[in-house]
C-alpha cells in the first residue's frame, strides 16, 4: 500500500484515523483463555499479550506465521560533533553486513522465521548536523516516513522495526529531551560505548541541538524532522503503516522507541498496537518506556540496535500466542477446574 | 546410559565425579565473541549465556540442534492435608492431556522445535503424606533419581526438565526450608492459586513436615527422599545426567529449582551447567535462585510448572548461539572496529 500522505499535516490526519482494537476478538480472546487447561493466570504476562496481539488480528485465535524485520539504515550529520566511538563509514559496511547474512539481525531473524528486509536510507546524504539547524526538510522527513510507510509487508502478521545509523542514539537522545522536557543529560546515554569525554560530547550536542532548532520543534512531528534521522522517521512510519494494516508491533531499544514517541506525542493512542520488546541497557530507555506506559517484555542488558531486542521477543510473542491458540480447554481435555 | 548408582551414596559420588567445562572452548568463544561485529557487550547477556554454552558443549561455536523437554509427573500424599486449589486426580489427567499435545508445554515445545517426553512416574501410588514421616522409600528416591537420569536423551544439546503433580509446590517448599532453614512461611507460596485458609494448611504442612522428618534429614539427599517427590527426584536425576552427557540445563519454576538446590547442597558446582530460564511468580523462587546464584533469564510472571519458563527461555539460549556462531567478525565483514 503506498502512503497515504505527502506531508507532515496529512500525516498527523493518518495517524488521527488509525483503526482501534477488535472489541469482539478482544473479548472472545478473553474468554478462551480463561477456559485454557492452566490455573487461572499461570501463564502471567503470555495470557495478556495472546490477548492484545488476538485483538488487533481481529480473531479470539490467531496464529503467527509472518514476522517481518525491518531495518532502516541512515546517517547523521551530528557525527561532525564527535558523538560516537565508531566513524560514520560503519553504516554502510553494516549494511553490507546485514545483506550478506552475517549481523546479528539475521541471526534472530533466522532463529525465529522472521523475513528480514533492509532499507539503506540515502545514506550519502547524511542529514543536516542539527546543532547548526533542522536536520531534515518537510521534504525529506516525508519521503522517510513514505519509505517506513511502504516498507511494510500487509502480509506480516508482526513488525519489528529496527534502525543502524552511527550517531542515532545522539538523535534519539534529542528528541526525547524537546519531546519530555528535562537535562539533555538525563536522556543522553553511552550509545556504542562513547568514554566520558563522548558522553560530554553528546550532551553538549544535545542541548546545543535544542536550542538551535527551539523555534521550529513547535510540535511533535517538527520535532522528528528537526532532530531526528531517516531512519527514526521511517520506523515511526512503519509503525503508523503496521495499524493501518492491523499488524501489530514489537518495539526496539532506544532509538525504536523515541521514534515511536514523536506519535505517542502526536496522539495518545497512536502506539496501543504496539509492545515493548526489552529494555536496553541504554540508559534513559527505561524513562522513555515509561513516558508512554509501556512495560518491556525482556530485559537481557542488549544495546545494539538493528531490531535485535524486539526480534528477540518474538519468540515470546509466538510462545504466547502458540499457547493461547494451540492449547485444549477444560473440556476438551477432560481436566478437572480448580 | 543406564543410571550408574544403586543407591544415595552411589549418587552422591556420581555427583563428585561430575565432568567440568571445557576451558579451551571457553576461552576460545570469549575470543571469537569479541571479533564478531558489534560493538563490545551490546548483546549483553546473550554473550555469556553463548560463552557458557559453548563451554559445556566443548565447542568455541556450537549449534542447538535437539533440545530435550522432559516432564515428570507424580503424586504426593501431602495433598491430604488440603494443601492444593486442584484435586490429585487432574495429575493424571494433565499427563494425558501432555500426550494428546493439548498442554502449554506441547505448544512450547513446537514454537521452539524441542523434543518433549513425559513420564507419568508410579501415579497409582502417592508418596507418603511427609507430615507422617519419609515421603520415599530410599528404594523409591532413587528408582525416581534412576528414573530422570535415563529419561536424558545423550543427544539432546539442551534439557529443560519439567514437572506436574498436584501438591509438589508444597514439597518445593518443604525442600527449600530444610535446606535453607529459615520459617516455612518464606518458602511457602500459593502454587496454583490456594486462598488464605489453603495457604495457612500449606505453611502448617511444611512445619509439621519438617518437624516429622527431623531426625532422617540428615544430608540434602535425604531432605530429597523424606520431603520431595518422584518428580523431583527425576528433575534431579536428570540434571545429574545431563552434566554427565556434557548437556547445558535450563532450571524452570520453584519446584523444579528446589528439586535443583538438593544437587547444589550436596556439591556447589553441581548447577555449574544450569542457567536460571526464569523467575517465576510463586513468591519464594527468587530466594530459592540466590541461594543457588542464578540469575533468571526471563521474569514474565508465569507459574504454570511444566518446564513452561525454562521453555521459553530455550528461545532466548537458541538466540545467542545463533548470533554467536552465526554472526561474522568484523574481519570477515569489512566493518571498521571502534
Amino acid at each position: 500500500m503506498t502512503a497515504p500522505f505527502t506531508s507532515l499535516t496529512q500525516f498527523q490526519a493518518t495517524l488521527a484515523k488509525a483503526p482501534q482494537a477488535n472489541q469482539t476478538a478482544l473479548q472472545g480472546a478473553k474468554d478462551r483463555n480463561g477456559q485454557l487447561t492452566k490455573p487461572p493466570g499461570a501463564l502471567g504476562r503470555l495470557e495478556d499479550l495472546a490477548i492484545w496481539y488476538a485483538s488487533w488480528r481481529g480473531s479470539d485465535r490467531p496464529a503467527i506465521n509472518t514476522p517481518q524485520v525491518i531495518v532502516f539504515a541512515a546517517n547523521h550529520g551530528v557525527c561532525a560533533q564527535g558523538v560516537s566511538a565508531f566513524p560514520p563509514e560503519v553504516t554502510v559496511q553494516m549494511v553490507a553486513n546485514f545483506e550478506h547474512g552475517g549481523a546479528a539481525i539475521n541471526q534472530l531473524c533466522k532463529t525465529f522465521g522472521a523475513k528480514l528486509d533492509v532499507h539503506a536510507l540515502d545514506l550519502d546524504n547524511p542529514t543536516v548536523d542539527f546543532t547548526t539547524g533542522p536536520a531534515m526538510t518537510e521534504d525529506e522527513v516525508v519521503a522517510a516516513l513514505q519509505a517506513g510507510w511502504n516498507a511494510v509487508d500487509p502480509a506480516a502478521d508482526v513488525i519489528v522495526t529496527g534502525e543502524m545509523g552511527i550517531g542515532n542514539t545522539t538523535s534519539a537522545a534529542a528528541i526525547a529531551t524537546a519531546l519530555f522536557g528535562g537535562d539533555a543529560a538525563g536522556w543522553t546515554g553511552r550509545g556504542t560505548g562513547v568514554d566520558d569525554a563522548g558522553l560530554a560530547r553528546k550532551i553538549d550536542a544535545v542541548t546545543r541541538g535544542i536550542a538551535a532548532n527551539h523555534q521550529a520543534i513547535t510540535d511533535p512531528l517538527q520535532v522528528l524532522r528537526c532532530l531526528g534521522g531517516r531512519e527514526l522517521a521511517a520506523m515511526a512510519g512503519a509503525i503508523a503503516a503496521a495499524r493501518a494494516h492491523g499488524i501489530p508491533v514489537i518495539l526496539d531499544g532506544f532509538i525504536c522507541t523515541a521514534a515511536a514517541a514523536t506519535l505517542h506525542a502526536v496522539h495518545p493512542g497512536a502506539l496501543d498496537h504496539t509492545v515493548a520488546g526489552h529494555l536496553s541497557a541504554e540508559g534513559a530507555h527505561a524513562d522513555l518506556l515509561a513516558k508512554l506506559g509501556k512495560e518491556p517484555l525482556l530485559n537481557l542488558g542488549l544495546r545494539l540496535g538493528e531490531g535485535s531486542g524486539a526480534a528477540l521477543a518474538i519468540g515470546v510473542l509466538q510462545a504466547a500466542v502458540a499457547c493461547h491458540s494451540g492449547m485444549a480447554t477444560f473440556a476438551e481435555a477432560g481436566v478437572a477446574g480448580a
